[in-house]
């Protein structure tokens, strides 16, 4: 380690709290959310950053791109309905898709552990291919780094992506306004109880499969038909809670919820249940939320239930002036609560 | 794990002989080269890809992109001249450079291990951020993800970058010709003899410091000269003697290189002498090679000069039709000799 140079700020998270990175920094909560607004944020700051949606969308020489990152730790490697190649290019496919970009291109950079079976990455590979034909992209960069045994963890694959905005929508969280229709394409939890249950050795009567799915023929089909999209996001870690109270925080206006419109299968819930969960909370990769004009919720339904993606797509909610910057659900037996950001861990290393 | 499925087709590295990932497998050399070619780049097989080159070039609506990505694992994350947030922008700055693009945007996804001092993930996102505002690229997208203490190693960065090409060249391996002329910007070995005596303890009487630095400027002023460069290489991983092997395979010419022409400082030489490393293989982070005409040879190396990045740069060597493939070089007592790529691993964890 060398020496501090004098001209770097101070770390502006008081280390007094918490002075070093815990697990539940990349869960999706409170602590996450911290780390972000007030590390990452302000060292990297740039007006694209700071638009806080899941892709950048930038100008270059008159065209619109999307651009976007993420990396994937997910344990097991293999799971019910997928797997981290699947993941890692259905996760950067769906975060250009919610920026209404049809997505082109990938990169992916693999860091490998010294003793990984040659074979456990053929099949990653492999996975990967699959995912990025189905999606319609292509990979078309990458890089491999190798570490030391017990330095890593079998494989971590980061995955970028490249995406072309063809239509003249701001799509995101800055443009919802009161009045807004909140959809939410399908049951919610899967993902995160797929991948628990493994871990947990659970047998259930029936496995639960991750729902892990490419996102942008959905998102494509709802601009084909000329819908003013407002803002999508898809309800990865942190679940639907933590997406939705995202939103209301940077679009300042209330996002109000029914429980009951929420459709969680019942072996999720079950689930959910044995192992302490609330499936507000839990990771999904292939869901998402979809906000527009309430006039046009209906047709937007019909749209999204032509696709087995999206076959049950409902109404969740709606946005209002009222309770901004907050999450607000009427419970299944009529009393209003606030939807609050979890503090802790709920699930590591869920994608 | 789950049974593989019917489909995928098996391995194509023949298991017996190593059937799990070496450190060998990410360091420049053979393994890693056997890796790339014969299960990346089968599995993703496409264009862009096919190319071989640092960047992928892409034609989105009539503009082309290069993009690109590489994951950083250095060991230790700090080291004189840099540390790994200036490694993560700079190399992959370097990479769009060397397709003769200019750098716009950069993506940054992280891996901490649960543990790391906030501290050090502060400084290292400042490096990263003054790295980029040096490079004149904005860092527009991110992710942060946490794994548990003893399945990473501190932090590692995953870069991925988005750049424009703003002339009508093809800068790759296969532009190259016989009778190019070849240039090196400046002495080698500097980043890797950096690592490897901090690692290792040496003192010397001055500290060897790491080369890292950002070369899109250096690009940018040969292109508008007017050049007509045919390929452009970034010495990193294995260093010069790789870099030039992949492009001789590649292009199907030979590269003929003069020993005394390679400048090597005098303390790097003698810290490859004690650690038994040869500086031709040695990773630099702030150094390239440049393949054109030979009669525009001394104009580049005059423009190359007026940088303090190439102030030292010089002519090492030509192509020509002979060894088709290969890479020979005339040592400083005049004897010929084919320089081959390294089987092993020079230098783990160099970047």
């Amino acid at each position: 380690m060398t020496d501090r140079p004098e001209f770097i700020p101070s770390c502006p998270i008081p280390l007094s709290d918490y002075p070093h990175v815990l697990l539940a920094h990349g869960g999706g909560g409170k602590l996450m959310h911290q780390l972000i607004e007030r590390m990452i944020v302000p060292a990297f700051a740039n007006p694209a950053l700071n638009a806080r949606h899941d892709s950048a969308v930038l100008d270059v020489s008159g065209v619109r791109l999307a651009f976007t990152t993420d990396g994937y730790v997910v344990q097991p490697l293999f799971f019910p309905g997928g797997d981290i190649g699947t993941l890692a290019v259905n996760g950067t496919v769906n975060d250009l898709a919610m920026s209404g970009a049809r997505p082109l291109y990938l990169s992916a950079s693999c860091i490998l552990e010294e003793g990984l079976p040659l074979d456990t990455f053929w099949r990653v590979l492999q996975s990967m291919r699959q995912a990025a034909d189905a999606a319609g992209v292509a990979i078309v960069t990458g890089d491999t780094k190798v570490v030391d045994r017990g330095k890593g963890d079998g494989i971590f694959v980061t995955t970028a992506g490249v995406g072309i905005i063809e239509h003249p929508l701001t799509i995101a969280p800055g443009s919802v306004r009161a009045g807004d229709a909140v959809l939410l394409s399908g049951d919610i939890g899967r993902h995160g109880m797929a991948i628990m249950t493994v871990r947990e050795g659970l047998a259930f009567e029936s496995t639960i499969e991750s729902d892990c799915a490419p996102l942008a023929g959905l998102v494509a089909a709802l601009l084909r038909a000329g819908l003013q999209l407002h803002c999508l996001r898809d309800l990865t870690r942190g679940g639907l809670a933590s997406a939705l109270i995202e939103i209301a925080e940077v679009a300042r206006l209330g996002i109000h919820l029914r429980e009951a419109a929420i459709p969680v299968r019942e072996d999720v819930q079950g689930a959910c249940e044995l192992l302490g969960f609330d499936p507000l909370y839990v990771a999904n990769e292939g869901r998402f939320v979809c906000f527009l004009p309430a006039g046009e919720a209906e047709r937007a339904l019909d749209i999204l239930h032509e696709s087995p993606l999206a076959k049950d797509a409902c109404l969740i909610g709606d946005v209002r002036e009222k309770d901004a910057g907050l999450v607000t659900m009427q419970s299944r037996i009529g009393a209003g609560r606030i939807v609050d950001m979890l503090s802790g861990e709920q699930l590591p290393r869920i994608c």
